[in-house]
């Protein structure tokens, strides 16, 4: 695997902010693993959710992304999975204790409830962020 | 169980919300089931999804609350158990989607990031929402 690889995937509700995600990944030099959806169709997120989770469990990618209508399906969804820490971010605050905290390696964004430049913040944070472990670290594990 | 029984849990970022929404709950007419934490001491979110989650599963509690300091901890813990669909909202229209589309059985808050006034309008959101089944029947119950 690459180290910049990171997989995404959306369902209808959020591919117009995927699209936007997937250029600024691009732009940031990552390799992008586009798990869909890429067409206008009524899709089930939980499908979308697996995949990703795959995608991550099989060491395609590194970190991930997950954009629905309001990031809750995505977020209960991908949370199913030990190996995945999902995060539901709707500010550049969430993002940085998402990462600080939680150690999560899957950033969920509302693809009808944040703005486009909030949702790119939030994901520069999300990207450049480093765990801070400590006690932060015995409660990660507890997830595990 | 008695039909509005609620189980309610924190860590100790989330305490002092979780003081605010049993008083909220018990002017609903709850019964609330509060599973703590009850102190100021520093406590592990995990050991209080679980707790919660049980109790949903054992059916001491039909819904469930759940705060810590951003709600991502929270949610990514009770999100490990099938049973649950815990949603993390930070805005009223998230909460009635979270009903309407997931079936949501857990609010999730963030306590550090949701005022209190914002935090009882989610939960009373939450509580009076109905499920709008059809679509989203078939996509909840993938979750399963």
């Amino acid at each position: 695997m690459p180290a910049k690889t990171i997989a995404i995937a959306a369902d209808h509700a959020g591919r117009p902010l995927k699209a936007e995600l997937v250029r600024a990944l691009e732009g940031h030099g990552y390799r992008v693993i586009d798990l869909g959806t890429s067409g206008d169709d009524s899709v089930d997120y939980p499908d979308f959710a697996e995949a990703l989770a795959q995608a991550l469990e099989q060491n395609k990618a590194g970190q991930g992304v997950l954009v629905c209508g309001s990031g809750i399906g995505m977020s209960i969804a991908a949370n199913r999975h030990r190996a995945i820490r999902a995060a539901l971010c709707r500010d550049v605050e969430s993002a940085r204790l998402a990462r600080q905290h939680n150690d999560a390696n899957v950033l969920v964004l509302g693809g009808r409830v944040t703005p486009t430049a909030e949702a790119r913040a939030c994901l520069d944070a999300f990207l450049t962020t480093p765990f801070e472990g400590g006690r932060h670290a015995r409660r990660v594990a507890k997830l595990a």
